[in-house]
């Protein structure tokens, strides 16, 4: 599906641009990148930009104009500056994204950006369907090119992503139960301290609770945790429960 | 808002990443460059690459190590790649921009990116409270560091025009310098009890040290805390150092 979305460049001036864009592709998952007549190309300093996208640079379709990069594409859309209006309809990246993915399944969508200085031509900029532009800001609107498309293809990625997708939980964290026990012990050992007192225990046990679930300690660490009231209860002389005395020292 | 947010860049190699990024960051609205020992600078390349955002590059904080780009924020986070686990809460970069805004509006907070080829070091993730990752291809997910800068800050951005994000409350978080007498409290604390030893440490007060940090105690909760380690000291007579002998008991 991202195979069917692709990236035509417009008289790119600077080489180290084409190298980082392809990077900014391939980082994204697009891999279809279109130059129309790029100066100075191929090039050493767009090989070296791209690092790892070399590929791309080898593959890259290069054209003289413009109607060959998008002739067989069933949605064009132009990049531009925010305020510019060439009277078609206008998105910022984010909702071109969730345009473009949809379109993606069954034909063939580019993405035109014009030149680093000048941006896109009227005569080109005809030739689209949608415009895109990206939210920034007023004082300095102007991004790289290389940086435009990073952010475009982008939210291209996200919204091509499951939500489920999140970092997985590795962690082993402890039962309910052994939480309570924790609670207990901490508890125990607070009045023991007379840091708080029996029959008035005040906001702070209750704070202290709240900070420890909130902090959801894993396994290993709430093992610490009780070593460590262990120790205090040791150290100061505190009777500990017997429910509470087989929480291991942390030195072991 | 956004001027309280900080983009701190450690040992940077090659300058023109530097200006790439002082003008990622003024098309986005940030303003705050800190460079932690960049090589190769100031230099050329990387004014010609800021473009119209040469002041940025101008202001721009250089300092030689991290905790001095860092000490005054409440909120640092660290960038990585998305499966590397230091076991700190993870984000990605929306997500991220979601929890800067509403802190932004009170405290400091900074953006931590490692060098260009390894990243951030264990030592520099284990001062940060969170990680951000970007999304991005597995099968090339490294971005250039100006580009995975462009994307966190269009983020920060994007968040920054939501409303829904604004009206996030958020509670009152100590600074990195209050965590850091925390952690000095607790480590004295725990040699006074011989829960550890010594110039023997192990990994049980950097596996405490870790877990505190990434559970991220409000103000409140970590006065609290300070006052439990005052109160184990008292009971168990040992003898803390004036530093932590203002810290309050919690039964006021």
């Amino acid at each position: 599906m991202l195979s069917n979305i692709r990236i035509v460049l417009i008289n790119t001036f600077h080489p180290g641009n084409v190298g980082a864009i392809a990077r900014a592709m391939k980082n994204m998952g697009l891999s279809n990148l279109y130059l129309v007549d790029p100066n100075d190309y191929p090039s050493d300093e767009a090989t070296s930009r791209a690092a790892g996208a070399v590929d791309l640079l080898e593959n890259a379709t290069i054209v003289s104009t413009l109607e060959e990069a998008i002739s067989d594409c069933s949605l064009v859309i132009g990049t531009s500056a925010r305020h510019r209006t060439f009277q078609l309809p206008i998105m910022n990246a984010r909702e071109c994204a969730e345009t473009v993915i949809p379109e993606a399944k069954q034909h063939d969508v580019a993405i035109v950006f014009g030149r680093e200085t000048t941006g896109l031509l009227n005569e080109e900029i005809a030739q689209c369907h949608r415009q895109v532009y990206i939210d920034a800001n007023d004082e300095y609107p102007v991004l790289n090119i290389s940086q435009a498309v990073q952010i475009v293809a982008y939210e291209i990625w996200m919204a091509n992503q499951d939500q489920s997708i999140h970092a997985k939980e590795t962690a082993e964290y402890p039962r309910k139960k052994e939480m309570d026990l924790f609670h207990e012990h901490l508890e125990e050992t607070l009045y023991g301290l007379n840091f708080i007192i029996k029959n008035h225990p005040g906001k702070v046990l209750e704070k202290l609770q709240r900070f420890f679930n909130r902090s959801r300690p894993e396994k290993q660490e709430l093992g610490i945790l009780r070593g460590v009231l262990a120790a205090v209860q040791r150290e100061a002389n505190l009777t500990p429960s017997t429910k509470n005395s087989d929480a291991k020292d942390g030195s072991e």
